[in-house]
């Protein structure tokens, strides 16, 4: 495995980065990364700024290896009741079919997804972590100058052209180049417009051509054959997320687990029902159903009135209205230790 | 180079198909990438079975490597002249723009895409064509069996898993894996969902794990490198258009061929303006403001309303509204002769 500049220079032995996916890992899954040669990442979006400084706390302990912390930059946008009036509407077959009413919608907003704010940087000032990366674009320049003056090493996510040479000019450190093939949330911020978006095999040399920094790929990579062809692409490391939701050390749900290694996985489909931002999870019947709904709520909001349908259904065994998010090669991974994806990606 | 089986099989040099490109090249660019030891592909839906003759003569007459005929294989709907009013009210301000009117819409419908037909059977049976190709599908039992009793190898497009298998079952000789970079009209038949469309890069590792025919990579190959990886991710050939498009054999507009060595051309875009069906072009005016339209008819009868918008610009310079088709890999084209495009996917 040839090395490749911006992880080597960090220090790690692998072009390897971990994606981080809130809600499915901890700091265990960034560590066991880290101890194998990999750029271990710990969403930090829907934790506490206490919980953040536990789990760094608890990455440090386990492993001197280089880490990213991984922070939403949305722009907020106020929930109106009238907005989620008509995202009731547009969910209320499901909540009838379910026998659920009003009643179910749980009435702390705890969890949700925050944007990357004031607190978050002084923190990120404080603990003098050795990679953020940010996703849905980058944070107000004020407190992305925080995050830079603390030494931080800055990554952002680009879906297509533009998006890259926004945060090129902004000075992040690496651009994520996240194809159409990736699985989760698409960090799309310029544009909303499907239309638009780019494949792997596309983004990688088009954003190696314009933008002049390093380039990380995201997006199908899931076995050594993918890890291979993106660098040749010319990607200078990779991130890789479907592959790590089959780690021991993840938290994925053991009913996600089993769907990603069945042929439905192969399966999958944009849709923005359970968040309002556009994502890629495998297809089952809500998301066949709703798609792309224009009724949804802008991110994050669209949670909010999903979940209770979600969990009932999921107390039931009836996976047919999970967010179950996979990229598009999810049947080229395998499940086993971190350490053993890792060899697998790098072919060893 | 590495010798691919199917393409070798029928007598190739190299592992390239050259995609055929309706409206843009006729036997002339076939003859050129035959001759350079790939296959040259006549596209048929546009021509006359008199023409088709003429063309598969000529071919003959200047080569005798195989080559691929190319129809189209769409169910013919019925253009009502409510599906007419309801498109012309949407390009209405188009018109408007343009000091066109509802008498500058031209009363012949000549030059439409034709669905292949029993027509083009009894053709392809005297012919006796080394291989046809089919996009959108394949035509009805009876005149495919008629295709293949004349020995031709029989090829069909797939964008989805479901696609592929579906093709497999009728017992196709190969199926060409459309990736969502691909420049044109993509092949989707079983679904128009852009949701559940694949990357390149997803798409190939799918198809060659769920069916057992050949694979050919179509979308985002235009240089050796992208053609090495496509064959690493699992494909027994490619299929290359947008980077034939700067053939000196093909017939692409100046101002198409201008465009498509500009950055511009990197900024692509799916719509179904231009023909009802879903296809990549470069983005201009038109592209962005109408995008997916649900009020275009059904393939290919939106070209009716919009030829007129589009070549009355053209005809001040302007193409803004002309349909500039293009993959998302453009940029790693480079104009010269359909040989030297052949040697340079190859890295010869």
């Amino acid at each position: 495995m040839k090395h490749h500049n911006f992880l080597q220079q960090l220090g790690c032995q692998y072009p390897i980065i971990q994606a981080p996916m809130a809600g499915v890992q901890d700091g265990r899954l960034a560590i066991a990364v880290c101890q194998a040669g990999g750029l271990g990442s710990l969403p930090c979006a829907m934790l506490s700024p206490n919980e953040i400084e536990q789990q760094v706390a608890f990455i440090r302990q386990q492993t001197s290896q280089p880490f990213n912390v991984n922070f939403f930059a949305h722009s907020q946008v106020t929930y109106t009741p009238q907005i989620a009036k008509k995202w009731f509407l547009a969910l209320k077959p499901y909540y009838e079919k379910l026998g659920l009413t009003e009643v179910d919608i749980p009435l702390s907003r705890a969890g949700s997804r925050q944007p990357f704010s004031q607190q978050f940087a002084d923190l990120i000032a404080d603990l003098k972590v050795p990679v953020v990366s940010f996703h849905f674009g980058l944070p107000e320049e004020a407190l992305l100058e925080q995050v830079r003056a603390s030494g931080a090493k800055i990554i952002s996510t680009a879906t297509t052209i533009a998006e890259a040479k926004w945060l090129e000019q902004r000075g992040v450190d690496a651009i994520i180049a996240q194809g159409l093939e990736a699985g989760g949330h698409r960090g799309m911020f310029l544009s909303q417009d499907i239309n638009t978006q780019m494949g792997t095999f596309g983004l990688i040399p088009n954003l190696k051509k314009i933008v002049d920094v390093p380039i990380i790929a995201a997006g199908g990579i899931s076995d050594a054959t993918t890890v291979r062809c993106a660098l040749e692409l010319g990607a200078d490391a990779v991130q890789v997320g479907t592959a790590f939701l089959l780690a021991d050390e993840a938290n994925t749900k053991p009913y996600h687990r089993q769907i990603l290694q069945t042929e439905q996985a192969c399966d999958t489909a944009l849709t923005n029902i359970f968040s309002g931002g556009i994502a890629r999870g495998i297809r089952n019947k809500i998301v066949d159903e709703m798609g792309i709904c224009t009724d949804a709520p802008p991110f994050p909001h669209a949670s909010f009135l999903i979940n209770p349908i979600k969990s009932t259904a999921e107390q039931q065994n009836d996976y047919e209205y999970s967010s179950l998010w996979a990229g598009q090669n999810a049947s080229l991974a395998k499940a086993g230790s971190a350490k053993s994806i890792i060899e697998r990606l790098c072919g060893i």
